[in-house]
């Protein structure tokens, strides 16, 4: 009679979708010990996910995978909106930019189908020696109700039975695995959540929408199918979304009368197939044609919109959800997969700060505070959304119909929200923001500003983005101000002996040097002709607030960011997030702040 | 008795260095049947090879290349310039930007060794199925004396012997190739020029220059090691070359006295090494530490500048020279890899049109004819800047020696030519100036001038370089104006008229479509809020000329071309330069300009 074999690990992931393949491979490149699993025996061909908004994008730039992905996508740049023609059928009322967002890096969004974005990570992971174990299953799950297990971080404090779904006859199918923490990232029908009893808040709405990606045939006329389209006709709403390669999905508002089986009053797949929502869609575009032949259909679904939000995001810090697990909303914003992947990456760093003994134990509760009050944000949003967008247009039969007016108010009015560049973290211990003044720009729990500086060494043009990637490290961006000015010099030098002070917050943790934790960054106010990176001997990367040798960009961080000529410190969490801004003068203030979450031995 | 191996190719290259890898990567993308051999057992793995120039990079990037180039490279952006201090030593007189080119699409050079440049021709040739046959060297090369074969653009006419210098006992190493062309892309001591008895016309001169590739030690604490620098000083004239990864490049000037062997008055190599051009740098940087160990030094040699150029790039059209096989000079303002691959750019769209037998065998003219007067450009240039570069600094001993203002000066108005973007290729038969003032900032014979353009279908921002890729096609650009308004609409539907008559220069050629030969692409004028690509249903791409959804770019290139709202067309040669332009009224002209250099049949 052969034991089941038993197993520890730091972190198990259970569910390999887009949070679950971002949380493995940032924790694999931050050198932490990972498992992930799956119950699906290879990734998505086609079909579901939703676009990458221009703040995931800057997120996966942290991690050095935009490139991949931007080189593989389509690119939404326009939006175009349509509306009931007074003769009948739909006329464009309207063009605007697809993103709405200033500051983005990336003033656009991207679509790629689910299994290509998966694949990125995927290849990524896997240098770091780390694979997806599929097809693969949980069958139970334990935490610890020991106090002194559940105080210690590094205790295995969960204990997970898994199962394979693909051995030979005969072989071992069950392990059981001893786990610090556990995440579950295993989508909508969550195992992991449901384990747990934890609720989902919230309810379906009555809008039922089909979902066909497809290629458009040559007889295609409609003269916006490769721009993001809203489309409201008498004969129900429309979306396009133009998709890498020729592709373009199609979102189609169905009626009860087309979906549901008045027998049982319930959604009936079989009453519909993608013949069908082709003539639906034949019906709104009208008088253009807008049709494809079903060879050249990738995937197709129906599905109601449900809004709902989990009533907790972990329990006890040790067992965590993320992703479609703890939140279900309208795919039609855009927002699915970057809420899933921006979880998680909130979740890594938290993780492995409090892993290495680095942070202190709670810490971890600031993830489910700041995911889950996002995605409050975003169903009240997407409620919003989902309303105007599902609404009848206005007519004289429906004088409270929506208008293009109030329709494209919405839509730009939201783009702060849809782009995921202005999300906004709340005041908590990570996001403290006594000295605001100091950086008066700077908006304290939103990510950093894109900015363009040089690096001193070659004078090469770099985003301030770049030199804060998802490295898990903090960074502290030192704003010198002039060194020129001897004043200036002075207080630098100043700042820079507290720096040094062996109580201060940048000291050793432990074995750990500093340098580990945290990344100085000096950014010196000055000319590009001028000064070398030997002029800050102590601080190793030093950056310059001045145009490029074309004079075409740079040069604008300070004033970007509200930082006089008296410098500032401004320390960006590792996650790209700006946790607290300081004068020069208050490294006590950072004291302060980091020893709310880390550790001081 | 085994007979010796006889096979055909379309065209044989000898030489896998920078020109020859460029000829088979073109060739073998435009679908030609082409072989390359190297005498070379591998490529090189340090060493060699100058900077690529801005124009190289976008030439790069018309074949696809260039990322794959600068995700690997060092960028320079910055150039320094020392001079002696007035207490000795040297001194910072000045920084200035690397690149004077203000039209430079990438306005930096990069560096990366030669053997990781070359890898990424092969690579991509690989994709099309075609590896550098090596260790193997040409034995013979004989060109036929029959006229009717040398008049046929299909005969092979040369005949090459071939000898590999790695088989196996007993294995056959020699075969017979018969070739329609052959390129001899062999190096400064080209078999093939020798073969063909074609002389170098110039001189060697009296400069004797070291190079020394390294990691610097930590002890170095010069400023700009990570910028292009001009070092006059009193011990001798440096430069340094920024490189890949940690690496930079010193070059290093010599005395006879370090160099030359009294006995026999010739270098003698054995009487120098690396040790003693660290001496020299330590001189030359005094007061700064400029240094490294020896095991840091990954390459070194010493070389004495040659100025020449091949009296003749081809013997009847038939065997063609490229790269430092026909031009050798100074390597400091890092242009011989850039003259190298840009001679072949030159010449693979040519050897496809005539062998494809769209174009007239004389086209092959014109490759002479332009690369043989940049070559001598180059040269002259090289002898005026490589004097300023080794001459004493201006001191009370030498009144005439050379100032900071003057170099500098100097350094600026050589940029148009350094950078490669002012590089012109004189009147012939392709570059037809007739009509100039249809665009009248075009410079007819120049590469196209970068600009930002919207597509139609998708108002994605695009670099009008992007839309004329290196695919051996004539671009046929038409900027058709606005065509909301009616009497400038009419214009350009005469224009399309005249396009599709059976007699002009845009019909069949035998079996092969218009479409295969010319690109035509109509750039219109109007908001990115309006129209759509359908409404120039004829014609398959179209780009707008107006701001993209951020405003930030784009809008300009009617302005920048110097194109009225009456339009204009312009041909882009199939290698990114301005072949003619001409009014939409003067589709005569264009087939004038065709019939030049086209066949008709």
């Amino acid at each position: 009679m052969s034991s089941i074999p038993e197993s520890k690990v730091d972190v198990l992931i259970l569910g390999a979708g887009p949070a679950g393949v971002m949380c493995a491979n940032g924790l694999a490149k931050a050198g932490v010990n990972v498992r992930i699993i799956d119950k699906r025996p290879s990734t998505l061909a086609a079909g579901q996910a939703d676009g990458i908004q221009p703040r995931t994008i800057e997120v996966l730039q942290s991690y050095g995978l935009a490139d991949a992905l931007i080189s593989q996508a389509a690119q939404l740049h326009m939006a175009a909106f349509y509306n009931p023609a007074p003769n009948g059928g739909i006329e464009c009322t309207g063009r605007a930019p697809d993103v709405t967002a200033p500051t983005a890096r990336f003033p656009f969004e991207l679509t790629l189908h689910q299994g290509a974005i998966e694949k990125v990570f995927l290849d990524s992971m896997r240098q770091e020696g780390l694979e997806v174990e599929r097809p693969k299953i949980p069958t139970s799950l334990e935490i610890s109700t020991d106090e002194a297990a559940l105080s210690d971080p590094h205790a295995y404090a969960v204990k997970v039975v898994l199962k394979s779904l693909d051995v030979a006859d005969g072989a071992d199918d069950t392990e059981i695995v001893h786990a610090k923490y556990v995440l579950g990232s295993d989508g909508a029908h969550s195992w992991v959540r449901k384990t747990l009893g934890i609720n989902m808040d919230g309810e379906q709405t009555e809008y039922i929408w089909g979902v066909i990606d497809m290629v458009p045939s040559p007889e295609t006329n409609f003269p916006d199918y490769r721009n993001r389209c809203a489309i409201h006709s008498e004969n129900g709403s429309c979306m396009i979304i133009p998709r890498e390669g020729d592709k373009i999905r199609l979102y189609l508002q169905l009626t009860n009368a087309d979906v549901v089986d008045p027998a049982t009053g319930r959604v009936d797949m079989n009453r519909f197939g993608p013949d069908k929502l082709l003539e639906v869609a034949k019906k709104s575009f009208y008088p253009y044609i807008m049709t494809t032949t079903l060879e050249k259909i990738d995937w197709w679904t129906i599905y109601i919109i449900g809004q709902r939000v989990a009533s907790k995001f972990s329990v006890n810090e040790r067992v965590f959800i993320a992703g479609d697990a703890c939140h279900t909303h309208s795919p039609k914003a855009g927002q699915g997969m970057n809420a899933s992947m921006n979880d998680t990456h909130n979740l890594i760093w938290k993780l492995t700060h409090v892993l290495r003994g680095w942070a202190d134990l709670s810490l971890l509760k600031t993830y489910e505070f700041e995911r889950r009050k996002y995605a409050q944000d975003l169903i009240a949003f997407d409620k919003k959304f989902s309303a105007l967008f599902s609404g009848k247009p206005k007519s004289e039969e429906y004088a409270d119909g929506v208008t293009h007016e109030e329709f494209l108010q919405a839509f730009q009015a939201f783009g702060a929200f849809t782009s995921g560049i202005g999300i906004h973290y709340a005041q908590s211990a990570l996001t403290s923001t006594t000295h605001q003044a100091a950086a008066s720009n700077l908006i304290i729990g939103q990510r950093i500003l894109p900015q363009v500086v040089l690096r001193m060494a070659d004078r090469r043009a770099i985003d301030i983005q770049d030199v804060c990637p998802a490295d898990t490290r903090f960074k502290v961006l030192v704003f010198t101000g002039d060194l020129r000015d001897p004043a200036q010099r002075a207080r630098v030098e100043k700042f820079a002996a507290e720096l040094g002070r062996k109580d201060g917050f940048f000291r050793a943790i432990g074995e750990t040097k500093a340098e580990s934790i945290y990344d100085v960054l000096s950014i010196l106010k000055g000319k590009k002709e001028e000064g070398s990176h030997f002029d800050v001997p102590e601080i190793l990367r030093v950056l310059l607030d001045d145009t490029d040798v074309t004079n075409k960009k740079g040069g604008k961080v300070y004033e970007t960011y509200g930082v006089g000529p008296e410098g500032a410190v401004v320390v960006v969490r590792p996650d790209g997030y700006v946790g607290t801004v300081a004068p020069l003068d208050q490294v006590k203030t950072l004291d302060g702040y980091f020893a709310e979450f880390m550790r001081s031995n």
